[in-house]
């Protein structure tokens, strides 16, 4: 491999190729955020929009990066390929934030109908949650047509990464209906297909009659859609056909009813509220240094001035 | 009593002379937020600064309201003044928020030397953590000198309102050390005294070693001032005379050490930049509706452009 450049605009062009060396190396750029990563938003967005995204979420352990792994596995054989960003940091998949592109840990890391890459934050100001759409739209531009965001299922932002894919899958265990856990309730809310991994284990069917039952509770398939329930020995690579048709399903029903239209629209827009909410955030980070600061915090301590009068001095560069 | 005006100045002016139904009103006003509550923010602030704040914080069922309640009479005995803000939910005070002035549900309500009221958000757009300090600067204000703050030792918001008071005591009951609690570690940060409540219940030394323990851990007097534990049965009044003891050996402390001014330095920086951060917000908001934002969300679905560009033309107008 020829030495790269690491002007963005030379990189894409590269990766449009199907260098994935040079791939590797823009993700790193989206990850660390700036001038660069603003430059490959540009450059994929218009490119942007043919790939099928699949969240995979799911309680740490649940065997979120077994299942993923079976599932490229499967799409091989169906000849389709599929790229993988993993942003569970406690996915076997993480290593490669450690190891950089050298990603030795699964079986498919090499394939060429595979590219597989951990995600962090590293310098991205807008953290995971801005970082990943853009990794997503990258990814798309440069013709990834299936694209999985493995997340793991803890934390608002990890799982409403997962929340704006395409179709979202929630992986559980036997068991899990017993469990008490603050994310199963928002976990329920974004499955649009439900996995039961680890099926050799015992209390498959209670759980399936348990996730049966919470979906009757919240009313799903108001909207046309209920989550199937398919379960899934990752480790076997038994299940894995019936979860990928489960997908396929669900993408079906969304083209056809329209609503992967609406979802990603809101998708969007949803991101550039957030994009204009970090950048205020920032701005107002900015205001509140310096000497001009300073003047404001001697003069409150002397209470010559209100604090919101304060802020009204402080807001005025910016209008509001 | 005369009929009130709804004039802020107005109200402010017989809150001066100390009438309580115009006070009651006016924190009200300041709960509600808005327009009325930045006009009684600018008629307090040059006037308070002289009250000392007391926050009382810890799990719920801890008794906070019984021992506030039991601090009150004690208080009285010394024939010193006290104001009360009620900010916990689970607090018997919050039947103030229900009932509005007609606080029924302790001894003290309607001690001369007493004013006790429920805090509530309704309307402030900065919500509690906004609201509270306007609420203490206009008891501070019309002549209240001690100020207790009582809040719900869970969730960020409650907890660092007590921790902003000068004097911040967290209430535990016998077995604290053994219990698994997320907000346990955030209570051993902002306690400047511990109270063991229920000091008539088992495990009262385990609970003080425990404490010890975990005080040394965290490096407690390297300031200089190490959170005394003061035992107490606040249901029967007992151990309130070595507490208010201990809030008075800390509000020494503080002044004597020049801390008591640095950290009302810090709070009322920290104030400014929270009204800045939630101001921008509310810009954000506004910013991201209406028609040129639909424009937006049409340009970015065609991928006319991307959402970085999209949100510099939207924070165009604030130059953030």
């Amino acid at each position: 491999m020829a030495e790269h450049s690491r002007d963005p605009d030379a990189l894409f062009a590269l990766a449009l190729g199907g260098d994935r060396s040079s791939l590797a190396r823009l993700v790193s750029l989206v990850e660390r955020g700036g001038d660069a990563a603003r430059t490959i938003s540009r450059l994929a967005y218009p490119r942007s929009g043919e790939a099928y995204t699949i969240g995979v979420t799911g309680a740490p352990g649940a065997g979120k990066s077994t299942l993923t792994n079976a599932l490229i596995g499967h799409l091989l054989t169906l000849e389709l390929d599929v790229a993988v960003l993993a942003i569970d940091p406690s996915s076997p998949f993480s290593g490669g934030a450690i190891l950089g592109d050298r990603v030795r840990m699964q079986d498919h890391a090499t394939d060429a109908g595979v590219f597989i890459r951990s995600m962090a934050t590293r310098g991205h100001l807008g953290g995971l949650s801005l970082a990943t759409p853009e990794a997503i739209r990258l990814l798309d531009a440069v013709g990834w047509r299936r694209i999985v965001v493995e997340t793991v299922g803890v934390g608002q932002v990890e799982v409403d990464i997962a929340a704006r894919a395409d179709t979202t899958v929630v992986v559980v265990n036997p068991g899990w209906g017993d469990s008490v856990q603050a994310s199963k309730a928002g976990l329920m809310e974004i499955a649009d297909v439900f996995v039961i991994n680890k099926a050799d284990r015992a209390g498959v069917l209670q759980t399936q009659r348990d996730l049966e039952m919470m979906l009757d509770l919240s009313g799903a398939a108001g909207d046309g859609w209920r989550p199937p329930i398919v379960t899934t020995v990752a480790t076997e690579l038994a299940g894995t056909a019936p979860m990928w048709q489960a997908i396929v399903d669900h993408r079906r029903f969304m083209s056809d009813s329209g609503e992967l239209e609406v979802k990603r629209s809101v998708r969007v827009g949803e991101e550039l509220q957030a994009i204009v909410a970090r950048r205020l955030e920032l701005r107002a980070r900015e205001l509140c240094t310096g000497r001009r600061w300073e003047q404001l915090g001697e003069r409150l301590a002397r209470r010559d001035i209100d604090p919101w009068t304060a802020a009204d001095e402080v807001l005025h560069p910016v209008g509001a």
